[in-house]
């Protein structure tokens, strides 16, 4: 296995909202938080990876995908220690990437995305730490 | 916390294809299929976790959801080791329960949804092995 779960990206009108939702409802802690390219960004700690939690600041992709879909699930991420290698193997099996270069994400990571008509419908992330 | 990540559920037209393209460009394995409530199942080790893909045999959940929104992200599993307090606790704070009581799911594990009106826009299954 190349990579292994990271984390489940979830558009929300209010972060820290559903972050205390969640602690109530399963005990689970908010480990980060920041402001992060228009949205804030709340990491819940899920033992084996996170929930990030993502609430549009101002204009941009989450807020228009609120606006179409409602609060929900966004994409899942996957840690690789080699993000180079895994866009180059994404490369070669033609799948459609919408970053071409790795490129800083939340928490400082580095993060790409592939495009979802290449996946399965499945918006996913890479992530190295 | 009282939950962890245990997988995240993928519905889709054809879960060997899936399960095909995602050992070649993730390296991840399947380690279970089966027929199941009018599905078939494939599970994808993650490492911590796995994904189960869902390819509806028959009209059903899974059936109506790909014919509404395509193949994608159709729900998040949170493990517990006491599903029946876990459910007493949502039910404390008043989610709605999709399955009052824990029921059979597949693989043998013991599993109960609840409502995503209630869950910031979710489909939230918890999962007993």
């Amino acid at each position: 296995m190349d990579v292994h779960f990271d984390h489940a990206g979830i558009a929300t009108e209010d972060a820290r909202d559903l972050a205390a939702l969640y602690e109530d409802l399963f005990g689970l802690e908010a480990v980060h938080e920041e402001k992060f390219d228009g949205m804030r960004v709340v990491f819940l700690d899920l033992g084996d990876g996170y929930l990030e939690l993502l609430e549009p600041l101002e204009e941009g992709t989450i807020a228009r995908y609120l606006e179409k879909n409602g609060p929900g699930i966004h994409h899942l991420a996957l840690a690789t220690d080699d993000i180079e290698a895994a866009l180059e193997r994404a490369r070669d099996h033609d799948v459609t990437l919408i970053d071409e270069e790795p490129r800083p994400g939340a928490w400082g990571h580095t993060v790409a995305f592939l495009h979802p008509k290449d996946t399965g419908g499945i918006l996913l992330e890479f992530v190295e730490h």
